[in-house]
């Protein structure tokens, strides 16, 4: 489709810019003589690639909210990214992850010493570039990192629950994902100098965007192929409770609800048909796409709101095309 | 002595401001959603106790550079305290030392993740803190962070290395330490309005009695007992190359020095008379001592050019003290 190729194109465009703007920066940063040892480490997963939506979402929303100056912004869109990173890499000591964005995780390759000082440097980073902006922006940021521990926390709290509801699950992406996508697209429009009822719906879209993307996400651990970058399966080996395994427990009566419990507390790769069986069974995969349709469509009502530019339509395709991410 | 007593209980005073204000901001932030989860866990570990010498020194080091409302810098003074509970906190999972402030430490009840989630959210509020401040303020912080995590990487990149020259071993500190102390000192000057070289008298003065704080440390994990809170002989079983060892690897030949490096790299407790009885041999307890006493020295001669104040008093007893400090 041309249009889609153009926008596509385009988007291409934005990720080169962040990607231009991230390697700028730890080139810069490696010439600093405290730096050139944590960075040294750090950056092997800040350039390992990865799809970048945070930074280049953020980027369209300030140009969507009226932004003109993009070097007003940049620091804001770095400084989400590295504490993303930031939490990615200690995410992965605590997951035991093997591998990261199609790599061996920092921890597998560096030990879990420097994986955690090259994580709390990033932290020290994002903080850093983040504190030059308004005290609104810095709450922002602030309370987005307060709500992905929280959100992390209990998701530690909920591995191998079985009763675990739709609402511990929603709770634990607002936290993990949803939240610093929205913070993302707020601290954009702030920046932009929007007035107060863009920054919303910037916060808004980030929300639905955000549990649509950690939903596919969710969804791809169980339907997805190798070149996620991680092997199919993974949240189901560490005892993560997605949203479709809750659907199952609870649509599932009897014999197959057992079969189910069984396979979850004592799973292996040899039972992979049998639990995909049971879900179809319950019509727990449908139900997710369904949910993820549901959560693109408000984000999309969301853009749509949006006065009328080439950043605004860039977003409603991203958003479009998260429905059927495949990677 | 009674004018060492009347200073002592000053000193308590301040000490006792901070444990106010940490309490008072820890029972807030409980009662946050997204906050009572990881500061539940946090909290343990910041009110264990704990010398709090940075938190005083950064309240004396503001009221001596003329500061008078403790409420314009409390932030500051928490924030540090905070971010180097965080610090604690991973450090403890890396040496993985067992014990932290006479207590279990975090990674040991609450396991590795929770306890690297724990010590992010500290860096995170940490960080929110610090934020308020002037761009100056900001970037001392977060270089500090920077310092500190370059120190530790070196302090790993050195473990069991027995050709570690002083040189390194002064770098290591210095990021680790005395940067940090410097640090919360210039913070102090800068918040309480003081001119530039108030500012950089209390950064020289930070980094000697920083130095001197951790060459005592090290010290006593060579001579100290049990009250530390952590065994005797940490360092050594964690391989960390501490200045004793450094010198007694320096001054040592022959036998001896041979002796000595099998000592060090197949130790155990049975063989710690063997260890001091080399270093008593090579002079090197009485070397750092020495180094101490010159460290503090230089930390008084930049009190003492410090207009007069009852801070000033408590500062150079504090400094005094650090000379004979046993736990």
């Amino acid at each position: 489709m041309l249009l889609g190729d153009k926008v596509l194109n385009r988007v291409d465009a934005i990720r080169d810019i962040v990607e231009d703007a991230l390697e700028s920066f730890i080139l810069e940063r490696m010439s600093r003589e405290n730096e050139a040892i944590p960075m040294g480490i750090a950056k092997e997963t800040i350039l390992a690639g990865g799809k970048r939506m945070r930074p280049v979402l953020g980027l369209l929303a300030y140009e969507a909210c009226g932004g003109k100056e993009i070097n007003e912004v940049i620091d804001s869109i770095l400084s989400a990214e590295l504490l993303h990173t930031a939490t990615l890499i200690h995410d992965d000591i605590n997951d035991q992850a093997k591998m990261r964005r199609g790599r061996p995780a920092l921890h597998v390759t560096h030990g879990i010493p420097r994986a955690i000082i090259a994580g709390d440097y990033l932290f020290s980073i994002g903080f850093q570039l983040g504190a030059g902006y308004s005290e609104k922006v810095v709450d922002l940021v602030s309370s987005s990192c307060f709500g992905l521990a929280a959100g992390e926390l209990r998701q530690l709290n909920h591995v191998r629950d079985l009763s675990m509801s739709p609402e511990d699950y929603y709770a634990i992406i607002d936290g993990k994902t949803a939240g610093p996508f929205s913070t993302g697209g707020a601290v954009a429009a702030i920046v932009a100098g929007a007035p107060q009822n863009l920054v919303d719906l910037m916060k808004s879209f980030g929300i639905e965007l955000g549990r649509a993307f950690q939903l596919v996400d969710d969804l791809l651990d169980l339907t997805g192929d190798k070149t996620m970058g991680k092997p199919r399966g993974t949240d189901i080996h560490e005892g993560k409770m997605t949203l479709p395994l809750i659907h199952g427990l609870t649509i599932l009566h009897g014999t197959e609800r057992e079969q189910l419990e069984d396979v979850l507390t004592s799973f292996s790769d040899a039972r992979w048909e049998e639990l995909m069986y049971l879900l179809e069974c319950s019509g727990s995969i449908d139900y997710s796409r369904q949910l993820i349709g549901n959560h693109v469509d408000r984000a999309i009502e969301y853009i749509e709101e949006l006065p009328d530019s080439g950043a605004r339509t860039m977003m409603l395709e991203m958003a479009e095309s998260s429905r059927i991410r495949t990677t």
